[in-house]
């Protein structure tokens, strides 16, 4: 019997590499090295080195490890955000970020449009921090790159913060038009679970800077400030996920000797033959009509019966998709990540279009 | 060659099952799960009641999944402290919860005393949590069980937190007497690090549900009322370290099986070959001469020269063992830990004994 493949958008496949990575990990002791040890700082160095290769990252950006995007939501709130956000919410995810904001009583805005480009034409009173989503993962919605252009242009005075949880590095953007970005390890890194990653520019510390000024609250171990002076010196606060930083590292490695453009460039092309398949099947079509917002790597489509036939069907043939975010039982969600080869979506592919549910 | 023994006080050598493990859990595609899949819950379930059996927890004990124990001591501030707490101070580690406390502008005392018991005669205004060290990492010093449950009768209105990060489940103690209390992975239970362990009972939700009564911040996917939620339904609010999760579960299932009396019988052996050898040694001597308070899982010794020298020389043999805490250049610290055999320990001592350096 072949082995499951796991086209769930996160936690999912995991990267071709990982397993022989584990392995290694497990016979140079990583896992038993102390994180003050100055094997953990050149793991850590590289791994913060293989990040800026694959972003092309200039000085003005810094990396810091948190243990999910959840947290970094959390972790923004509590250091760039004084007394006021707007939210754009296409989703669920992007909907918990500012659900999040209210927990710290920030005077936070929404703005939901859930399958339109976003709208920018709003009242704007120079807020401190405008959020939106590269990928949202929820509903397949991607935020175009002129899209995150024009936000740059009409929020001259506020940070802006990308969201590229389940797009980065398969969906590219321009780095310069964002101030923080970040992303979670188990979607296109195709990783275990547990490790988030946090990059932020230099106006992002001068405004956490600005926060302790006002005697404000920051956090503790895991204040911005506390992870830049850390992680200057290759150390995190706390005890970190070695094994996620040591992983990263190395699928990084990967992806670097593959090329990023090759791996865009797949996506791309995977990209097209679900697209054709959703499109084609007589059961199942695509949530998001507007292809300039239809994300890339998370494809979500409707089923006109629920869509639980589908995914068992799929299951006993050991592809597994996911289902509807939350409880849209007549949803399916296909993530097309870097670890999915051509092959294995081509099959996929085919086997979709050959099953009625 | 024999392979490396790692007797570093944590991050350490992994529990000597760990590796299998981790193996089992790629052959079952366990870091691709879906971490709302019932294959989840269940793993989430199972663990939660090892956890329980392992402690012996009554229903007022509840058990969330953190990222460190330094997230839990930012938790229990965000959660447990309106304004309050008495701080035990025996150490680095219950000197940096301190620390935190501040940052979050409590209005906490500290009660500082190294190499001595703790002194509970102080002038006490109903503090609403006292925070107290089972087991302190940097210096080996341990709280003798009529000493927590002195703090439990002198400070009846106040919750306690007992920080039993290096501690459990090796040195046991009345969990009656503690409100919460806490551990991290990488310690006693020799597994990878990335994952703290929350315990706390109902005293604990009614404070935060107090605390949000009064319309204070309590965070937001990690407050303590979202993880208990969550929780009942062996949920996480956010994607967790999953591994971390299964391979605990694991490892408490064998050491539920070689029994915890056991374990902890083999730690207080273990734990007279290492004093008997720190005594004995020309060149190095306890840095806890009270042996009612020394701990038995972390043994902090002086060297008369730089430890180094010894460190190197054991490293030259394989044998690991750990530096001093921070910038203490005459010191060493031996882990004690479940995983480490009677034989290994043995072996250790014996070549320690004939070592100078």
């Amino acid at each position: 019997m072949k082995n499951k493949i796991f086209f769930t958008p996160g936690p999912s496949q995991l990267y071709f590499t990982v397993e022989e990575h584990i392995k290694n990990a497990l016979k140079k002791d990583i896992l038993s090295i102390s994180h003050r040890s100055k094997t953990f700082k050149i793991l850590y160095q590289e791994c913060v080195e293989n990040i800026k290769i694959l972003f092309n990252l200039n000085n003005n950006y810094h990396i810091a490890f948190t243990s999910s995007a959840n947290e970094i939501w959390e972790r923004i709130i509590q250091n760039l955000i004084i007394k006021t956000s707007i939210h754009y919410v296409n989703g669920s995810f992007s909907k918990k970020f500012f659900d999040y904001t209210k927990k710290y009583k920030v005077n936070s805005k929404i703005i939901e449009s859930y399958y339109e480009p976003y709208n920018y034409n709003i009242k704007y009173s120079d807020e401190e921090l405008i959020a939106i989503t590269l990928n949202e993962t929820s509903t397949g919605v991607s935020c175009p790159n002129d899209k995150i252009k024009e936000a740059r242009l009409k929020f001259k005075n506020s940070l802006i913060a990308l969201d590229c949880v389940s797009g980065s590095p398969a969906i590219p953007f321009e780095i310069k038009n964002v101030d923080t970005f970040y992303f979670s390890v188990q979607k296109c890194f195709g990783l275990p679970s547990g490790l988030g990653v946090w990059i932020y520019n230099n106006q992002c510390i001068d405004k956490c800077l600005k926060k302790i000024d006002k005697k404000k609250i920051v956090g503790s171990y895991h204040s911005l400030v506390k992870l830049n002076e850390l992680g200057k010196k290759n150390q995190t606060p706390e005890t970190p996920n070695v094994l996620g930083i040591y992983l990263l590292k190395n699928v990084i490695n990967d992806m670097l000797k593959k090329g990023i453009k090759n791996i865009i460039n797949e996506t791309n092309y995977k990209s097209k033959i679900i697209d054709y398949t959703i499109k084609n099947h007589d059961q199942i079509s695509h949530l998001i009509k507007n292809e300039n917002i239809r994300s890339k790597t998370v494809k979500v489509a409707k089923t006109n019966k629920i869509s639980n036939n589908l995914i068992k069907k799929l299951f006993k043939q050991n592809l597994i998709i996911g289902k509807g975010y939350g409880k849209n039982n007549y949803q399916i969600r296909i993530a097309n990540f870097p670890t999915h080869s051509k092959e294995n979506i081509e099959m996929l592919c085919d086997i979709i279009s050959k099953t009625n549910f």
